[in-house]
C-alpha cells in the first residue's frame, strides 16, 4: 500500500490507531485506517465411491501439481457456495450433501482454508476446467502424495482417508506454522 | 475505493478483469487489480456447568445488546487464536478444550462467523473488557432472546442449548440471507 485509497494521499505510516492494539496503515492526510485481514480459500473434495476427485493446476503457483478444487471466497457468497463454484469452475462437476470437513489456518500467509466433502452425482459425472490440466478420481493407495500442490490439501486427504477407515466422518481442524515454530 | 493504493491514479474503474468472471476495481494507470474477499469474524462461547458467558456491548453497533465474545480475524493469528484473543479481550477470561461449534455466513454483507465452544477455569473466572459493559454466565432458561445484538449469536446459542439437550456436540453450517431470498 502506497497511496490512501481513499484521499489519494502518499501520508501513509504504520502505526497503531488510538484505541487500537496493533499496528495498521493509516492516512496522515484524511485520517482513514486501512485494515487487512486474513482470506478464506474454500473447496471440497468430491466423492465417488470411496475416491477423492483431484484437479491439476494450469495456473501459478504449484502448476501441474494436484489440489483439491478450492479458491478464493467471493463476496456474495456463503462459504459452502464458494466451494460448489470451485469445484464447477475446476473439475466441471456438481457436488450434492455438503459437509464440513477441515478448518485449516496458515497464520504466516493470512489465510484460512475451509474444505467440505460432497458427493458427485457418477463416476464420469466431472470434466476439466480452465485452470486444471486433467482430473482424476483418486483411491488412498493412487494418490501422488509428494505431488500435492499444497498442505491444505495433503492435510484434508489424509484425514478424509483416517476417517473412511474408521467409518466416522468428524471435522478436523489444523495448521502450518513456519519452520522453526512450535 | 476512490484512489488506487498501488500508485495513487484516480482512473479506476469497476470492470470484469481479462480472464476473470466477475467485477473489481481495476486500475487504468498502473493496471492493478483490487480484490475484496469477505472477512472472518471469530469468537468463542466460554462454557461453564452448561451456561455460557455473553458479554453485553459498550461500542457501535448494537450498543447494549448481548453478544458471543467475537470479532474480526487477525493477520498472522489462526482461527482458533483469534477466538481466544477475542474472549481475552471481551471478557478478560481463558478458555480450554477449544472446539468448533458454528460457521455461519452472511453473504449480503461479506462476512463468516466462526464460533467455537471452550471451557472456563471457574464460575468466576472472566471480568468485563474495555468493549463491554458487562458479562454475565447463562442458562438458556435465562438467555435474553430479545437482546442478542447479531443473529450469528442466536444461531450458536441455540444450536449449544439444543445440543446438550441431546448430549451430543457437533459443528452447524448457518447462513443469514437478507429479507426475501429464499
Amino acid at each position: 500500500m502506497n497511496f490512501c485509497s481513499q484521499c489519494g494521499s502518499a501520508a501513509l505510516s504504520f502505526e497503531v490507531p488510538r484505541g487500537d492494539n496493533r499496528s495498521r496503515y493509516v492516512c496522515g492526510h484524511c485520517g482513514t485506517v486501512h485494515y487487512t485481514n486474513p482470506k478464506i480459500v474454500t473447496g471440497c473434495l468430491p466423492l465417488w465411491d470411496g475416491k477423492v476427485l483431484l484437479a491439476r493446476r494450469s495456473i501459478a503457483p504449484r502448476y501441474g501439481f494436484w489440489n483439491v478444487p478450492s479458491g478464493y471466497m467471493e463476496n456474495g457468497e456463503t462459504v459452502e457456495e464458494g466451494a460448489c463454484r470451485e469445484v464447477r469452475e475446476e473439475v466441471e462437476a456438481s457436488v450434492t450433501n455438503i459437509r464440513l470437513h477441515t478448518l485449516y489456518s496458515l497464520p504466516h500467509i493470512n489465510q484460512v482454508y475451509i474444505h467440505f466433502l460432497g458427493d458427485l452425482k457418477g463416476p464420469g459425472a466431472f470434466g476439466v476446467g480452465e485452470e486444471s490440466l486433467e482430473a482424476r478420481l483418486f483411491a488412498e493407495e493412487d494418490v501422488p502424495w509428494e505431488e500435492i500442490a499444497f498442505t491444505s490439501s495433503t492435510f484434508s486427504l489424509r484425514r478424509f482417508f483416517e476417517d473412511q477407515k474408521k467409518g466416522q466422518a468428524q471435522v478436523h481442524i489444523g495448521q502450518l506454522l513456519p519452520p522453526g515454530q512450535k
